[in-house]
């Protein structure tokens, strides 16, 4: 059974919000242990939870329940969802906050949460996070089986910038973050970029053109752009020394090419 | 017994100073568990951690032990207080953090702590948290009973702007809390809103008068002042997509009168 | 076996590294317990980190692993260190963050961190927090002996600003931080001041001199500069009411001379 349930929320800790959530979390389910990993996502901000949790979740147990509440559509007709996967379960709006997961876990189950009796009594319009998902968490922790809380979801939302476009010599994917020093990280993981037999001949983004894979930092002459493998193996777009981003004009959400011959 | 202990204090998460209540927490009750609720209580602002304890500790389960360090008045004569309630013991300066909660339970026992023997050996004038409250909380959870702490609190200090007045058709409250999006929420709760056999005419705070409480914020048209009972269940005055707050001149302590008839 | 392991970083709290360094711990070992002391350690301040290790790991349990990951030269040769001592163990770079921790424990041991078998599989040269720190401090928690890591660590670094000299007659130490009141915090415990048989004649730093310790602010008429103890006992240099650095023009790494007569 789960026990370690990871929280990742815009809701900032000035609040009571996220002691809210881990007062039901407790109370449903005294044996969980609580991690924070994020409560300062941007608020509302889809795309920077769905990164966040994509640095976190590969390192955690299997069994290990992730709670995402970033979810500009609460109280609207978005669904809640739980994903179930070998990398672990997930629990949150279907907006995109699960965007990585459900790109790299194509067959991973998704049910709707819409059993209120897997809800808190009364389910406000404002405060999912407290009123189904943190319940949602608490319950599969005591076993409760992923069919127990709803229909299948056959098209959850996913963002078009965790998207990977294969072709026979090419890949197309995008910038999903831009990090404090303005290096840019893409949605590429070190697998995608061999192909056997082949050999890669060129990453383009906008008008920037680069013809190999740096292996590290310390191999680029300082102030120069260069494309390498960053920390969680995936590919990135950095200026040594500097910030990629404003001096390359890459933003958040741009496409990213890599060709093969 | 008693094994979670919550923390909130304005101590920020730059210093030493919840880490060394923590290590003192983990010292004295190895397997009690420590919960953040949050350290960015503004400096010094009673009110504000009155506030957000009175979000968060409803949440959680009944044998919680609740820690609130904002305590400007550390090292004057005010006390410091263990409260017993039968939704959680509480432990802080008696200097209105526990408004709340004291309105709320109205029998709760109250007792000073001023037993040398269940603080740390040396106590400090400028750093109770560490010396006198994070050893309380811990000896609560080894079972030490109430009346050890100290002789009994007949007048907790109560903030003014957590006082309700009933009069036989009229009830007055007070705004408590002003969100990030302008807001302002009371400490009028849904329960105190019924009265039987009798109609709500008005609901008054300064020259805005409102007939009625709408049911959600989607009831009303954009930029529209209303009343309406959030997450909290409790009575709030909000500008649909708007700043309530600036737009109608509201401030946290101001009254919030409702009348029947 | 240690059980509990505290961090300090500065990572914040808006990326994903924080979240990775704790699904790592639990992951290889799920018995552990992670406390968070602080990841607002400002970014690649050393000094910062030393004195918030300084102020937090005195109050835990003697079996905790503190980690602390502040770490501007990763990925070049700066040593990667375990430090045993009968207050705890600590595990990071050999940058100077435990500069506090050698100067008050002589005689700790100190291996580097040099076995591939107890770090990740695959290191990257940015993140050691993830990919050697976190795995050593897990390893130590499943009773991995600190000889397993690597060879002794003969000279490990100490800032300067830590160091203390000792005269016959007088003792130099340094102000360690500056805290957000300007209050000028030094090196120098209570135990260092008191010298049996002599009388203490002056306390100086830079043109500043002082002929006695206060024994608490209250003793200070406003706006006076003093020295006192502070309440984690070390020698501090304060200005009642008002920002003794500015007011002073004294800064972190300053020279504290003590006289006896």
């Amino acid at each position: 059974l789960p026990e370690l349930v990871t929280l990742i929320t815009d809701f900032g800790l000035k609040d009571s919000y996220v002691g809210a959530m881990k007062g039901v979390l407790k109370t449903l389910a005294p044996d969980l242990e609580v991690i924070d990993i994020s409560h300062e996502i941007p608020s509302q901000d889809v795309a920077a939870a769905a990164w966040v949790l994509n640095g976190a979740y590969p390192y955690f147990p299997d069994h290990t329940v992730h709670v995402v509440v970033v979810d500009p559509g609460v109280g609207t007709d978005r669904k809640g969802v739980a994903v179930d996967t070998n990398q672990g379960s997930f629990i949150g709006p279907d907006n995109g906050v699960f965007s990585g997961i459900l790109s790299t876990h194509k067959g991973a189950k998704i049910v709707a949460l819409e059993n209120p009796k897997l809800m808190r009594e009364k389910v406000s319009s404002t405060f999912h996070g407290r009123d189904i998902f943190a319940p949602a968490a608490a319950h599969l922790c005591l076993g409760t089986p992923l069919g127990d809380f709803g229909e299948g979801v056959a098209d959850p939302v996913i963002l078009e910038m965790w998207e990977v476009e294969e072709g026979q010599n090419e890949l197309v994917g995008h910038v999903v973050h831009v990090d404090r020093f303005g290096n840019s990280l893409t949605n590429l993981s070190r697998d995608m970029l061999v192909k056997e037999g082949k050999e890669l001949s060129q990453i383009r983004t906008g008008d920037h053109r680069f013809s190999s894979i740096r292996k590290t930092y310390g191999d680029t002459p300082s102030g120069e752009a260069a494309v390498l493998l960053g920390s969680n193996d995936m590919l990135e777009i950095a200026v040594t020394g500097g910030d990629a981003s404003s001096r390359l004009g890459i933003k958040r959400g741009d496409k990213v090419l890599v060709r093969w011959e």
